[in-house]
């Protein structure tokens, strides 16, 4: 029997190649995702078991049946800057929370603070920027600032956050040279990975800093909500005397990091200019009108109670990692939060430990990544305590440090036996 | 939580002055907000009355119930493509409605098609590259490629779609000058703002002069779901043969344009670059949760109606603009949509006409912002009629008519009556 002669459509085309039309400034293409790992401490991911579930869906109940016609038009009748009602929640917690006193006009709802942190990169820097960073700093914000071309100048931080005598010394430093960096960027409260907290008496030479170089201030606040004491400094856009601070905070930490809802705070000589940039036709809608409904009843409440059962977590995991690492690792109790930042001996390198341990189901964000200095990172990790279980906190720290030990020789002992 | 009172806070400082720090390729500032006109003729909204709230409540109520643990998880735990059921249901709906083959991992959810226009701008142009794109074009298309400095090619659109013969014709002539464009935009199904259907014909031409000249089509299909009639050609991406089509999609013109949902179909080979530069950590995900629930049911049913609904408003349009404007206004009967392009009498400026009808009320987009040829779109103009009740399309239009006839002196006759 011959075969029937095919048709047009089943001959074989020759494959259209787009290698020659990629543009020339592209990261490396992304791997196929691979899912999470049985012990997962990398990634911002929350307590599954605290996603106030009944009372978002409560919430989404009565705005979607009060409003929910409004979803046929963009922003929600209420403009650009997104749900005035969201935006009006967030006058008031900013207000209490972090002393800041602003207009909803002067807010801007984004789809997480991720977009906040491109937004404002874009409106201020071009490739050949400068712009001062603290050392150990979150991955994104390093990256992002990589591939504008943007040169990141890191500030050491200690134990009361970014340090300014460093920071006075690089700003005079490049100012004797003609360069005005761009912005200070820091995540003050609850920095990531350090988990510090800057003290007031830093926020206010940062600001007299940042006035006398004119050099703005980018503060990140997005961990913010999730400081374990009740009380916390208030933040440098509300100590700002000159405007000179652009703010961005987000509900990712707070309420849910999927939901992809952040915000920037900015007056208007700048906000206008991020406005012009943000062609997205607005934020995801339906999650904006939850939140403004969820929030003005919930959200104090909710976070109290979230930061409880994230403390407990940490505890945990610190407790696994004095007994399975013991003096091998070490680090600073958490000023809040969901992140531990772990030194461990000088000869582990992270890097080689994060594709050992990955082998192992175990998951790390090695320090090289979060750090514009890879040698003072190299033997650093980040551990994620929030979404693990108690239970693969105990049993992930323990497998990590099985792994560390056949690959590096340390910890020597684990959970008090010599191996 | 409270924060420490800021001190010194009442000491009037100088204003901090961005002016010096800005990118230097801004666009201007954005205007504020001035809210909706009474006669909103502008922009993708969509009919209030028909979203549908009861069902979409539904749908969240049985997602969030199931899997509301899962927002705090970044993508829902389905990886960085979206969450796996709404991609699911798109390989099955734009199988039947569009032709498509594809699998899940070949489909990546946005926050609307134009966060897709971005990914896609970004993977595949730079500063001084060319692209060709249809004369008459979505403001946001020719927008973006301006402020990227990519040189958009105009070619014109008849009742079958764009021309081929003038694709031809200018993919010869960059040949000649060695240009090799990066892509072919088009929205082949209901254009924007043409409201034409491209012929099978002409996409076989299309895809035929894609592949000779080894041009990628960038397909737009964002209007597709709206088409009147039951049967619409397949898709370019269906049709090729080579791979060499790029696709986006949304949600917004099928059920709600405030919920930013839209999609990217692309083989591995693009998926990655664009992949690796969607740096959002993820769509919104209850909007992808509720979607994902309510459509597998619903949504075939619901753009049905959807249709007739629109289909009732554009009539009313059509039939005001002829008992106002009398044959000063033509245009093409829409093959679907919710976009009338109408050509006025030649001496009528409608970027004119657009100031002195918003001062009445009546918001229009003037044809030169949806055209990269000014002089041609001059006297044109687009209306939606989506959005406003059919009340408010009549008196809207008859308002319209008297500021053109003030204006302009066109059109000399409204509703029979000679002014």
């Amino acid at each position: 029997m011959s075969p029937a002669s095919p048709r047009a459509a089943d001959i074989a085309a020759v494959p259209f190649d787009f290698g020659p039309l990629f543009s020339r400034t592209l990261p490396p293409p992304a791997a196929k995702w691979g899912g999470l790992q049985k012990y997962h401490f990398i990634g911002g991911n929350n307590d599954a078991d605290q996603v106030p579930v009944d009372r978002l869906l409560a919430a989404a109940t009565s705005v979607l049946q009060r409003e929910g016609r409004n979803l046929a038009t963009y922003n929600l009748l209420t403009g650009p800057l997104g749900y005035l009602p969201l935006r009006q929640f967030l006058v008031g917690k900013l207000k209490r929370d972090a002393g800041i006193t602003c207009s909803a006009d002067d807010i801007l709802i984004t789809s997480g603070s991720l977009q906040g942190l491109d937004l404002v990169n874009s409106v201020l820097t071009e490739a050949g920027d400068t712009v001062l960073i603290e050392q150990d700093c979150y991955e994104g914000s390093i990256s992002r600032l990589m591939r504008r071309g943007v040169t990141p100048i890191g500030i050491p931080v200690d134990r009361d956050g970014m340090r300014t005598d460093a920071v006075a010394n690089v700003l005079a430093e490049l100012k004797q040279r003609g360069v005005r960096p761009k912005y200070i960027y820091t995540i003050p409260t609850v920095q990531n990975p350090t988990a510090t907290i800057m003290s007031e008496t830093r926020r206010r030479e940062l600001l007299r800093l940042s006035e006398d170089y004119g050099v703005p201030i980018f503060e990140d606040d997005c961990y913010a909500d999730l400081v374990w004491e009740d009380r916390r400094p208030p933040a440098l856009y509300a100590m700002s005397r000159s405007g000179g601070v652009i703010y961005i905070g987000s509900f990712s930490k707070s309420i849910a990091p999927a939901l992809r809802v952040g915000y920037i705070v900015a007056n208007w000589n700048v906000m206008s200019r991020i406005l012009a940039i943000k062609t997205d036709a607005g934020t995801g809608s339906l999650e904006q009108m939850v939140l403004a409904e969820f929030c003005p009843a919930h959200f104090h409440d909710h976070v109290g109670s979230l930061k409880k059962g994230l403390r407990v977590k940490c505890e945990a995991l610190m407790e696994a990692l004095a007994e399975q690492f013991g003096t091998a690792a070490e680090f600073d109790d958490p000023k809040g939060g969901i992140f531990l930042w772990v030194k461990l001996p000088d000869n582990v390198d992270t890097m080689k430990l994060r594709q050992a341990a990955l082998a192992d189901g175990v998951a790390i964000n090695p320090g090289p990544e979060w750090s514009v200095d890879a040698a003072h990172a190299r033997s650093r990790l980040r551990l994620c305590f929030a979404s693990p279980s108690l239970e693969a906190i105990r049993d992930g720290v323990a497998v990590l440090a099985e792994t560390c030990r056949r690959e590096f020789g340390v910890p020597e002992r684990s959970a008090n036996v010599t191996r």
